[in-house]
């Protein structure tokens, strides 16, 4: 397979970095002082919440090859109450997304959304104005599709399930809180780090797919092409979404979720603006090319490479 | 330069992934439930905080090489209000750490702390029993030693000051929150990464020289060395850390701060006492080497490369 021969031949890096893009200094005045212990074994401080923030930014990591094989990096977005983290190593430890389009020669560009992971997050009610959501293990099982909702006590997959569900505890490290509330914070941040890397190929997950294709609308201009892996939902307009080939895959057992079932209804109407539009809308549901049994993140799934070949010949087809 | 040419030439990258390491499930009940649209245009759901969570874990990042130069990596672990991203480009656009000892030939592993970054945190006071702290900028300008202490608001750098004080939003926009009393869950997390790694040079900056100073207490056969870059106090018994080399280097200005003063002279008890043990205890000052104006994050100053060397040339003395 060409990820594994990639593997061990391994590929030439140039840089591995990071940056932050977007966000805003924001000032606090009038709270009050407290007296912490701040480091063990250290002398207390007083901490003060006056001061300046640097709020709403995101944060990007970046891999560059010496001589990358195609003209524009992957960047990938994750989804609601993920990081980056998604397109790394799976739960079960194989390599992930991140690193099979590296091996395939792709510059990549990890991003983190605002308030999650490595972006940071800020005080609330005092900068951000709501309180934050949580994902709990067994929100979790039933929404990622890897059994029916209430199924996850005792750990009642689906028949032939992809996802290894042996490795739910490993999955579930990687959830972070979450606010509900910014979107337009996330969107300028993203806008940021595009404005920074010019156009990308745009991998985007569940609540990130949301994003991409919102992003598509608003500046197709920074798009060779998106690729949004089961997206939650979609915005209310396609703007010239049309003017960036746009890739919509699907996993397994979606009827057997209704909140999937609403979502897919309102992809579905999306694809149908695109292609009325003349634009470039392909869908493709993995069960009906005979691909069973993905959950909602087949990029952790066991056939996780079989998908990245899948999502990098659509690639290279809008390419040639 | 040796990393200069070594960055020109890239280097041949076997694989990059991630892990998180510790933690452990715990289960919420009895939490009210609330109605809250999580996808923008998606449908409302009933987001329940009761069930499982996998809190006290932490995130790390490798990457591997083909032929490592090195028989074991560089571990780094970062400060207080910090993740990993010290580790990586500067707030200026540099290449970091990470970058220049990946390039030196090392397979490199960057920790977020636990309830940090990418390690995620838990709901409180539901999981974690306080509130976390924040850190401003107007705070970090005078505790990372860019200027005296309340001189923020003017950006009143200190004389000959190698951090590049332009790129002081940038360097906020790493910032994340902590919570002051989660050392024993951290260290946990610590232990089961290097359980999972094996021995380490371990690179640690501030708080986290704490964590490096207390685990090599404890676990000595996980570390090769360990360079504590501006340690945030000493814990209270060396344990078997004699076993280990260590190196404990300082920045400028370390007199015109009464926290600094304070936690050099608990560093420097705990090198005595290393010391005494039969331990390598080396103490690099850099301004008394005649490397003036680093700050506290001498990983972003823009001698950055040339403290790198210093410390790769340190490793080398003890492999050799």
């Amino acid at each position: 397979m060409t990820s594994a021969t990639a593997i061990e031949a391994g590929v030439q890096i140039r840089e591995i970095g990071s940056f932050h893009a977007g966000g805003k200094i924001v000032t606090l005045k009038d709270q009050p002082r407290r007296e912490v212990q701040v480091a063990r074994n250290g002398p207390s401080r007083m901490v003060d919440l006056n001061g300046d923030y640097v709020t709403g930014q995101c944060y990007v990591q970046f891999v560059k090859q010496a001589t990358p094989a195609f003209d524009a990096p992957v960047m990938f977005w994750h989804g609601g109450a993920m990081t980056g983290v998604t397109w790394e190593s799976t739960p079960d430890g194989r390599p992930g997304w991140q690193n099979w389009f590296m091996q395939a020669g792709f510059d990549t560009y990890v991003c983190d959304a605002v308030e999650r992971g490595r972006s940071g997050w800020s005080p609330y009610p005092e900068i951000f104005e709501t309180a934050p959501i949580f994902r709990t293990q067994n929100e979790a099982w039933g929404l990622f599709r890897f059994g029916k909702a209430g199924t996850y006590g005792d750990r009642q997959a689906f028949d032939g399930l992809q996802f290894p569900a042996d490795a739910m505890d490993r999955f579930g490290s990687q959830f972070v809180p979450r606010w509900t509330c910014h979107g337009p914070q996330t969107l300028a941040a993203y806008e940021a780090a595009l404005e920074r890397t010019g156009p990308v190929w745009l991998i985007a997950h569940s609540q990130g797919g949301n994003f991409a294709m919102e992003a598509a609308a608003r500046w197709p201009q920074y798009f060779k092409g998106v690729v949004v892996i089961e997206p939650a939902a979609a915005p209310a307009d396609t703007g010239a979404a049309h003017e960036v080939p746009h890739l919509f895959l699907w996993g397994d057992y979606l009827d057997a979720s209704d909140t999937w079932m609403s979502y897919r209804e309102k992809v579905d109407g999306h694809v149908e603006t695109l292609r009325s539009r003349g634009g470039t809308a392909d869908v493709m549901e993995l069960p009906a090319i005979g691909i069973k049994g993905n959950s909602h993140v087949p990029m952790m799934d066991s056939n996780s490479d079989q998908v990245a070949q899948i999502v990098c010949d659509w690639i290279r087809r809008q390419n040639g």
